[in-house]
C-alpha cells in the first residue's frame, strides 16, 4: 500500500524534471516563467494518478516509463487549461486560485506555454530509457488519440464552436479522453492488455464531468480557486442545466460504483476500489450533500 | 535521379493520409474543414524536402519512415503559421494568397488547428510500422527539441516578447531549428550519424531566413501570398535593417555556397549540392539581383 503513495509522491519530481529541460541560460525568460507557473503548484493530478495507480495494480515493471508517460499526462492537461482560459475561450480571469496564465504573462505567452507544453510532454516520455520501445510507440498513439481530433480533448474545445452538439461526444471528447489515457496508458507502461481498463477511464471521466458540471453550478470561486457560472456564460452544455441537481449526484454516484465495479482483477484491485472512492468524496462540494 | 523526385511526389500523398486522420464521420466540421485548409496547397514544402533529400543521399532504407518524419516536419511548420498568423502576434489576414486561418475560420479554431497539426505530426510518426524502434524515438526527440523551448520555433517566437533580444539566437529558434530538424532527421530515419548533416540544415536555415527578410522589405505581397513590410511593423529583427541590401544578398550567397561544401561525401551528393542551388535561386526576387 505505501509503495504506490511513494510512486505518486515522486510525480512532483518528475514534473520539475521535466519542467527543467526548458530552463537554459539560453531559454526566453518570460515563457520559462510561465512554463513554470503552467505547472506549480497545480491542482489535484488525478490523471496521472490515475495512470500510476492502474500501472501499479498491473505490476509496474518499468516505473519510469510508467512515471514518464503520467508526467507527459499532466503536462497535456496543463497546457489544455493554458488554452483553455485564453480571453477568445473561457475568458478566465483566474486559475487555482490565482491570476490564469494570459491575466499574469498575456496572451502571447500563454498560447506559446500551451504550445510547449505540448512538445514537453513527448520530448520526455521520448527521453525514457525503456528498453520497451515497442511500449513507447504504443503510449505516444494513446496520448494523441487523447488530445488531437476526432477522439480528444481539441476536438471536444472545437465542438464548443458547433451548432448541433451532442453533450455525450462533447464531454467524451473534452473530458473523457484523457482519462481513458490515463487508464490505458498506465496498463500499456506495465506492459498489460489495456482493453479492460479503459471502461475504467470512462467510467471515472463521466464522474468527473458530471461533478465538475454540479460545481460550476454550486460551487464557491474562492473554493475552486476559478470562476463559476461558465457554462451558463458561455452557453456550454452542462448535466445539472439539462437534468434536476439531486439527479445529476445520483448520476455521479452510480458512475462512481460503476467505476469501482469496472476495475479488473489485478493484484492490487481492492486498494485501486478504496482510492477510487476516496477521491469521489473530494469532488462534490459539501454543500451539495 | 528521378527516384528522389517521386519520393517527393509522394509527399503530397502522405500528407493527406495524414489529414485523413483527423476526417471521421465524428469529427468537429470546422475545426477538420480548418484543418485540411492549413495545410493544402502549402507552400514550397521547403523542410520536408530537404529531409526527404537528406534521407535519399544516406539510401533510405526506411523509406515509409523516412516520408512520415518529413510529413510531421511539415505538419509542425503548419501549425507554426496558423499560430505565427494570430491577432495578438503577426495579425496577418493573409496566407499563401489567401486568407490567413483565423481571418476565415475565427481565432478560436484557428490556435485549435495549431494545437491538433502539432499532435497529428506526433500522431502520424508513431503509427510508424517501422521495425527501427530506436530511430522513431531519436526521431521524436529530434523534431521536439527543434520546436519546443529553449532550442526550437516556440522558444523563437516568444523571444519576440523580450527587449533584450540575440538575433542569431532569435533567428536559430525560430527559423533554422526546424531546418536543421530536417536534415537531421532525415539522416536518422535512414539510420546514419546526422552528426555532419546538421550543419547543413543550420546553412540552409540561415540562408532562409536572409532571403525571408530580403523578400520581407522587398518583396511584392501578391507574389508572396502574405503581408510584407512585417518585421519593421512588429519591430523584429531584420538582416536588411541591420544592413545594406546588397550585403544581405552576399551574405545569402555565401551561406549558399556553405551550405553545398557542407554536404557530406554521401552516394547523391552531387545530386544534392544541385538540388540545393536550384532552390536557392528561388528564395530572393527578382528585382533585387
Amino acid at each position: 500500500m505505501s509503495n504506490i503513495f511513494h510512486v505518486i509522491g515522486n510525480l512532483e519530481q518528475s514534473l520539475h524534471a521535466a519542467v527543467a529541460l526548458t530552463q537554459t541560460k539560453v531559454s526566453p525568460p518570460t515563457l520559462t516563467s510561465a512554463i513554470e507557473y503552467a505547472v506549480f503548484p497545480g491542482g489535484a493530478r488525478v490523471r496521472p494518478q490515475l495512470c500510476l495507480s492502474v500501472s501499479h495494480a498491473c505490476g509496474n515493471d518499468d516505473p519510469q516509463l510508467s512515471m514518464r508517460v503520467a508526467t507527459a499526462i499532466e503536462l497535456l492537461h496543463c497546457a489544455s487549461l493554458a488554452h483553455d482560459d485564453l480571453p477568445c475561450f473561457d475568458n478566465a480571469a483566474t486559475r487555482r486560485g490565482m491570476p490564469s496564465l494570459h491575466a499574469r504573462f498575456g496572451e502571447r505567452i500563454a498560447i506559446l506555454t500551451g504550445d510547449a507544453l505540448i512538445i514537453l510532454a513527448f520530448q520526455y516520455l521520448a527521453q525514457s530509457d525503456t528498453r520497451y520501445l515497442d511500449r513507447l510507440t504504443l503510449l505516444i498513439q494513446t496520448l494523441t488519440t487523447s488530445v488531437g481530433s476526432p477522439y480528444g480533448l481539441i476536438a471536444g474545445q472545437a465542438w464548443e464552436s458547433e451548432s448541433d452538439i451532442s453533450l455525450k461526444q462533447y464531454h467524451h471528447a473534452k473530458t473523457g479522453a484523457l482519462f481513458v489515457a490515463a487508464s490505458v496508458a498506465g496498463a500499456q507502461a506495465a506492459g498489460f492488455d489495456p482493453t479492460p481498463w479503459r471502461v475504467v477511464g470512462e467510467h471515472l471521466g463521466s464522474a468527473y464531468q458530471i461533478a465538475d458540471d454540479i460545481r460550476d453550478v454550486i460551487g464557491n470561486a474562492d473554493d475552486l480557486g476559478k470562476p463559476i457560472s461558465q457554462d451558463q456564460k458561455h452557453q456550454r452544455p452542462n448535466a445539472v442545466h439539462s437534468t434536476q441537481l439531486t439527479d445529476a449526484i445520483d448520476c455521479f454516484n452510480t458512475l462512481i460504483i460503476k467505476t469501482v465495479e469496472s476495475i479488473p482483477n489485478c493484484s492490487h484491485q481492492q486498494f485501486l476500489k478504496e482510492l477510487v472512492l476516496q477521491q469521489a468524496d473530494r469532488l462534490i462540494p459539501k454543500a451539495a450533500i
